[in-house]
């Protein structure tokens, strides 16, 4: 299981036991940031930070985990100022930045688009979001996140409310929580429901699913719920849309209405979804949820430099 | 008067024993750089810059002050890519950056806005600008840049000319100056006369204020000049602003008219309200003064993280 | 031969002896990142890097160099946030940064903006590239490329081939080789053949120039051919454009039938002038060309900051 030179580019190329221990260097590096702010592990290497899709969040977690390192970043944030924009292939991008720097994080919007960088190039790449397909370092700062927060991995009810069709989070929680016998309740407007492939395959690995479009159902047997935002731009019919989505929305009486100890968990930004009133109570964690991925990104990146 | 974890969100918050005390600190600072380019007085530390409107010049001289600090801005330069551009409230952003860094330097358009982001972390919060509201930096860096070109702040004739209604600098240094005994001379059209609220207070603080339209009369009198720009935008009749703005111009001739080492101030960007021949003379201060924010900024970034 | 303080603005200003020596130093930075990764020859100083145009490859190339030298850049590289769309001129903007930062590096659209800019600041100035002006240090890392990809500068047959009417590259390259005796082939449609001012000033120099329209031509007798690209915008018949492009494109068999051992170089972004299957030839060096900027930056760097 050593990760120096591995790419990050999808939860499925990682084993049980891969997450494991990703996990563990996550909370590792969590104490020395907590102990010392700065864990120079990196001094003198330089990260590619390439952003061709915006995304604030995810960027600066990034440069964070990069700085907190002692490494240094060089950053593209602005897609209308890149190479990109005069016509370049993503490739050629990467084959050019590869020589700058000892590591590449990009998020694009093509699917598959940073398995091709990977190839193309010699330095690890991390995948930071590829348009609808994979985003694992968020599917593995939500793990670290559940760890956190219920003490283990195994044997959760995990309620996943809201727009389970577009959200690629809940996607890839699915897919990267099934080695620890989790249940799953799938809560979503018909719409917008799970779907079936994931459902298919997540009840292949054993795993039980329960789908319901009623919130107080879903949230009457979840240690955890996982919201997201439902768009109006989804919905054909504007009306439609107006009628439901009052309907996912959590607020500080269906917490209480649910299991005691309820972790509540969105990947933000939220709109709506989450009232305010929720953010003070004990389980809303998905303010701790985002700070997380510092942790875990600086595990990423140390480990795959030989580092960690 | 201890600052270590205090939030600047307005010079109405600080004493005169505060300013005084920042203005030391800045001096240091300015030693220090001066003698050995970088003070590592904050190498542990991250800074996050997010500036939701742009503003060139101030982001840069942060930056600036941060990395002459030794510490490690994260920076969100473009309003268009960030995570309020899909809808997130400016708390939900602050308290996202909050988990990433040590302290939050924020400029963004709503009055007010500074203050609900202080509220809502618990890290310092230096407000980088809030819309027609507050921009305390820079009415301190004005404060420290007179320190350094007159000796004092004490007993000084202050002219300021050009768009005194929405000039946002001109009110703030009124405010800022008013505990160190001036005379104010307020020099505009009258439809851009300083508003009437400024002027009461300042009154009511026992400062003799004369109100005129002309620059010659404010320059007679006037140990520093404090120049802003007339924005053709501001006249509902284009006709009356070709007719008036040439009236606010100021030249050598007009300088050398004026007292002997008159101090010409200006927060820049200048257009051609500062003739560029004035540049050279001894007593054009305001490129200095641009310098200035980069110690003030240190000054006031060590002290909030309690390292000053 | 002291860099110390000087500006680079063009390589015009340049000796055979200071190119020689500037190609010197680039070896010893690329040496010393090949061992080290970093060399922190200014840990103590700020570099500006004002990018007023687009150009994320030189941009990051720039930053790269900063940031292995142990510098902290500060930058601007969206030209709708910055000052100047404020009205500001450029000399206002490097007066106010001159006091931010050791060093200026400026890439902006005004054909000798950048000595304008120069004439105005007391610190050291690099062109990163002025509208169809000058863009010396890429002309220099071309040279920087020819020295590692044939050992020597001199008496080398170099055709240029495609858009040699509006490539600024090649124009600087023509200068920036000639005082190695060189020979030149340039091969483009008719409509955008070499400035008949550089062709004129090449021979005057006493170095042969061939002109041809046929590609193979140009690579029988070549050591490197530099390929650029045909813009579609640069015709006024887009048929005429669509007939000719095709006889610009570089592939395997063309290369297969030059001189052995031909070098492949272009300044980059290629769109389709050069075919993929090239990118595997061990004389395809245009990706070693881009990577070799950043050592030949941090050499400039140096030298101009009296560090090298």
């Amino acid at each position: 299981m050593n990760f120096t030179g591995r790419d990050i580019l999808s939860t499925e190329d990682l084993s049980r036991e891969d997450i494991l221990q990703i996990l563990k260097v996550s909370a590792r590096m969590e104490k020395l940031v907590r102990a010392k702010r700065i864990a120079p592990l990196l001094a003198d290497r330089l990260v590619a930070v390439i952003f061709l899709e915006p995304s604030t969040r995810t960027r600066l977690s990034f440069e964070t985990a990069i700085q907190r390192l002692g490494a240094r970043p060089v950053t593209v944030a602005d897609p209308k100022s890149s190479s990109a924009a005069k016509g370049e292939s993503l490739t050629d991008t990467a084959r050019t930045v590869e020589g700058y720097v000892d590591c590449i994080v990009i998020r694009q919007p093509e699917t598959g688009g940073a398995r091709r960088v990977a190839d193309a190039v010699a330095v690890p790449v991390i995948n930071g979001g590829d348009g609808s397909g994979q985003h694992p370092t968020q599917a593995l700062l939500d793990l670290y996140t559940i760890v956190k927060e219920r003490g283990s991995l195994e044997g959760l009810t995990v309620a996943m409310v809201g727009d389970l069709k577009y959200g690629r989070t809940v996607h890839s929680l699915s897919y990267a929580l099934a080695p620890f016998s989790p249940k799953y309740v799938y809560c979503s407007p018909t719409e917008l429901a799970m779907p079936e492939a994931v459902t298919r395959d997540v009840r292949a690995r054993g795993i039980p699913v329960e789908e319901t479009t009623d919130i107080r159902a879903a949230l009457a047997r979840a240690d955890i719920v996982y919201m997201t935002r439902i768009q109006r731009e989804r919905f054909e019919d504007p009306a439609q849309y107006e009628r439901l989505k009052g309907s996912y929305i959590l607020n500080r009486k269906l917490v209480e209405q649910g299991k005691a100890g309820l972790t509540v968990m969105h990947p933000l930004p939220r709109v709506d979804e989450i009232a305010e009133e929720v953010d003070a109570l004990p389980g809303a964690a998905y303010f701790r949820q985002a700070h997380n991925g510092v942790f875990l990104r600086m595990a990423l990146l140390a480990m795959v430099l030989g580092k960690a």
